[in-house]
């Protein structure tokens, strides 16, 4: 393979380079970025990754995600592939690249795949955990990654609602709208609350459409604020209608926790 | 009595003034501060609310906590105790105050209370959590509010270690050295290690020593890594000798959970 790259005196080399497709598992506080995918005017977290690879390898490097998230959205357990040049090992670049990475973007782990690897066509599933907290004011430790609530929700209510999501339906009534996809049938293999401090939801599926889980857990709420009662879950999944379904929550408690290939 | 007191356009007021004794609970994500007492030439939690008290009140109000927390140490429910005089009700005032204060620190919960009570003094017990992560690389979403591991400790061996620090004491093995304190016996009443994402030692006692829970979850660590027996503990404690503990752990993983009267 033919490349060009710059060196940091701005000579142009030109040669033949051993491209590797890696996969890396990276974390990020998502705060302070437009979310993961490159826009004009702002900071996003996948532009603040290319910015990274290409300070230190010298080479134009495009990280794709398994999937996007929201401006504000959080991940603990992002996956992105990219294909790279270079002779440190696999399990030494997190490190590396970690020095240049800012506090909030951190790669947690880096392995060689087959160059037919691909983070986002081969996810099979995926884990996000929503969370809110109880409290008339805001908690500072909480604040930045679990919506605040005003009232206390009755949870036994959405743990009862929260079963009819499990299985294959057509989530249609869960989608932003607007969506462009080929299919709005997806499979959730499970979706658990559970109580501590926080209320945390963890839903896992085959696969989530635009803005899916936090329409889920706004409809959840509004189960355990007695709006709706749990059985009716079911006609709003039956009615595929995204006026039946709650509004859309906000990003700040959300958190793509895991993929899974 | 009689108050002196500047309003926003720099004129004194003299005037005699109803101040009544509240008590607050605080939260904080201690990361920016150099913790609670205010110290020359850097930015204290104390100084910053009774800034904010000021600007609000036009009244110099010292705030006294249940206890200082160290540089990056956080809250999730510290007690404080001053005296104000206002006609706004006081379950109005975490609100108001919370208008003029920074993101990292919040009033949960105001009340009334009779002119003796005191933060400090009147504390009957105290619950700390500490937590940690294993992690090769840095984890944003943990990494200001944990401490962490290079290595995966060994969780059963800590919990068998913790059951001896429950009951009454000596801790002064436990104590930063040059604390002057009246008696270094104190009363853990229980130690708990629970496993997630994170490993949390939840530590209540009566009353705790200089950078005690620091010290005492740094020596458990050493137990996870079999640097330390696990009954050996019982050595460390009747030992009363700083030397035999382990070091003092970073600030960040420590949290104030709660106070109690």
């Amino acid at each position: 393979m033919v490349h060009a790259w710059l060196d940091g005196q701005d000579n142009w080399y030109y040669g033949t380079v051993k491209e590797m497709r890696y996969k890396a598992i990276i974390s990020y506080k998502g705060t302070n970025f437009s979310g993961w995918q490159i826009q004009k005017n702002s900071i996003s977290i996948q532009e603040e990754i290319q910015k990274v690879l290409k300070e230190i390898f010298k080479q134009d490097v495009v990280v794709t995600a398994s999937g996007r998230t929201d401006a504000g959205v959080h991940a603990l357990g992002q996956v992105i592939h990219f294909d790279l040049d270079t002779t440190i090992q696999a399990d030494k670049l997190p490190f590396v690249i970690n020095q240049q990475l800012c506090a909030d973007i951190k790669f947690l782990h880096c392995e060689e795949v087959s160059p037919g690897f691909h983070a986002r066509f081969d996810a099979k599933a995926k884990t996000y955990i929503y969370k809110v907290y109880y409290s008339r004011n805001p908690i500072p430790l909480f604040d930045q990654t679990s919506l605040r609530l005003n009232k206390q929700p009755n949870v036994v209510d959405m743990k009862e609602a929260a079963k009819h999501f499990v299985g294959e339906h057509d989530f249609i009534s869960f989608m932003a709208s607007g969506s462009e996809v080929k299919t709005t049938v997806r499979t959730i293999y499970s979706l658990e609350i559970t109580e501590d401090e926080e209320i945390k939801f963890t839903i896992r599926g085959n696969g989530f459409l635009y803005n899916m889980v936090r329409i889920i857990v706004g409809t959840l709420l509004d189960v355990g604020y007695a709006k709706i009662k749990p059985k009716d879950i079911i006609k709003i999944i039956d009615g595929k209608n995204r006026e039946l379904a709650s509004k859309t929550i906000d990003a700040r408690g959300l958190c793509l926790h895991s993929v899974e290939y």
